[in-house]
């Protein structure tokens, strides 16, 4: 099912290398005693713009024809923030659409980033059709999962974790629309030793596992769950990948989700936003599965609204 | 006014290096665009136990006599939990005395650590007295800032900070006993070139700006802010040398500290306390003194009540 030339995240990392942060790999002792695992936890949400998307966007602004007049997309906030810093980068206009009930603060974040957002409602056809719209006017399409060279940019993550740890047993990362998880099935694929690799999944979003135990992607989907990045439905591209390469995925519950963040802020100290605990939620969920193994965990990004995290704390400085 | 034998940060390095995290350093141009500084933040809140306390209670540790009972000290919570620390790595017994509003997450940490806690009520006083009863019982007392040992080995954080950039400009730390701020200011004394440096000081909790207006240490002091890491008086000892060798002290307001941590929350993606945002506070108040210079700001600590933190997003979870 693959395509000949399947997207290629050692090829990739070559060309985006100087436009990505290599991140960094932290530990902590009190969730390796928790859970029995060596957990190695790749830091994307210290990626500029917050999350892993950089690499994806980065990776397919690259490879744009010199004449391209701009780009177009839709996403939930992160994807659309990467797509406008990747296109400032090149001197492109960039058009996003984006859900009404988006996170306030990664609306502000693409403009911040020069990109124009056009708000839809918060249905998967509905960001489809907007995007079909803006690419009528010439624009380019990139889309934020459903495309070889985005999955190819966002497997380098798997690129840089593998060469920085190279005796991981497991990799353990987010699906939403699925272009993380299969370019970094992709990348675990060509590595030089055997790494397994399984996706986290918000169990009110659960459709990739539904389409794996079904044989065929589903498309009745609903989703609901704090994880807003998680929320997009898994595509034929990125589905099929998934299925020839990922050896499980295990589906998380919104607590879950949240015990992992309140872990990562108490143990990690890092601030990141509630799709970026959902691989850790996962390892939490399923202790069995990864004790005793080395394992790469994704904290795929950090952009939450931080004003209304910190709220609870404002009362107190005005009492100051 | 110095002892001829005054504390050496560099000498409490040799000591203490293998007890210590050698923390990261971290930039972020959103930072440095916004200050028109450039910022250094020495990540302490990454240091075991969550703040640079364990340096110097790892020094003072390193110091006792092989007959050494057992530790006492007072603490807001870090230096308890540190010293705990510290005390178990040599098979030492620790007691804590406490303010019975200390931070829940605080007092359990000294327990996790193996330390017994004393409550106490919340002013200076009383808890002095709690820890002159456990040196009657022939404890040997580690006091949180009053102590040579224990400014020396927080000067050891000025060590690494000016090894890792040593072309730093200034270094801005915050203050509440004075030990952090003491023994960073001894360490900038030696630097290959000079130094200068400043403390951060909540305005609710500003017993040392005072004490350097009037020229002499104050003891009204009733400390309101929500920075509880800085709420302690300033020691004679830790304010000789802050007179001698500080150049500043900037006050900054409650909002001031909590924009700070928005900052960081949402730049850096790191989690710190009110202590630990109270220097990026300060040049946030005074970014005249900081423009155009490299700044080395320390992120003292990081430990919140989490739970209470995320409190908002369970409401979310339990919704999923």
């Amino acid at each position: 099912m693959t395509a000949p030339d399947r997207p290629d995240p050692y090829r990739a990392l070559e060309r985006i290398r100087a436009r990505v942060r290599r991140t960094p790999v932290i530990r902590d002792d009190r969730l390796d005693a928790e859970t029995g695992a060596q957990l190695h936890f790749k830091c994307e949400h210290l990626q500029d713009t917050g999350s892993f998307k950089l690499r994806g966007a980065s990776h397919a602004v690259s490879r744009l024809p010199p004449d391209c007049p701009g780009v177009a997309t839709h996403s939930s906030g992160n994807h659309g923030a990467a797509l406008a810093l990747a296109a400032r980068r090149r001197g492109l206009a960039a058009h996003v659409v984006m859900p009404e009930d988006a996170v306030r603060s990664k609306v502000a974040a693409v403009r911040a980033y020069g990109g124009t957002v056009h708000f839809c409602t918060p249905t998967q056809a509905a960001r489809e059709a907007g995007l079909a719209g803006l690419v009528e006017t010439g624009l380019a399409a990139v889309p934020p999962y459903d495309h070889d060279d985005v999955i190819a940019g966002q497997g380098t993550l798997a690129v840089e974790l593998l060469a920085d740890i190279p005796d991981l047993d497991l990799l353990v990362a987010p699906v939403g629309g699925g272009g993380l998880l299969s370019g970094m099935a992709l990348a675990a694929c060509s590595h030089s030793r055997p790494v397994g690799i399984i996706g986290a999944e918000p169990a009110g979003a659960d459709d990739t596992w539904r389409s794996l135990r079904l044989g065929a992607r589903v498309t009745d989907h609903h989703p609901e769950t704090m994880a807003d990045g998680l929320r997009a439905l898994v595509a034929e591209r990125t589905l099929t990948i998934i299925g020839e390469h990922v050896d499980e995925v295990i589906r998380v519950e919104e607590a879950g989700i949240l015990a992992a963040m309140t872990r990562i802020y108490a143990c990690l100290k890092q601030v990141v936003e509630p799709s970026g605990a959902v691989a850790l939620a996962a390892v939490l969920a399923a202790p069995e599965r990864f004790a005793g193994r080395r394992v790469g965990v994704v904290l795929s990004g950090g952009n939450l609204d931080v004003d209304a995290l910190l709220a609870p704390l404002a009362g107190a400085a005005g009492g100051g």
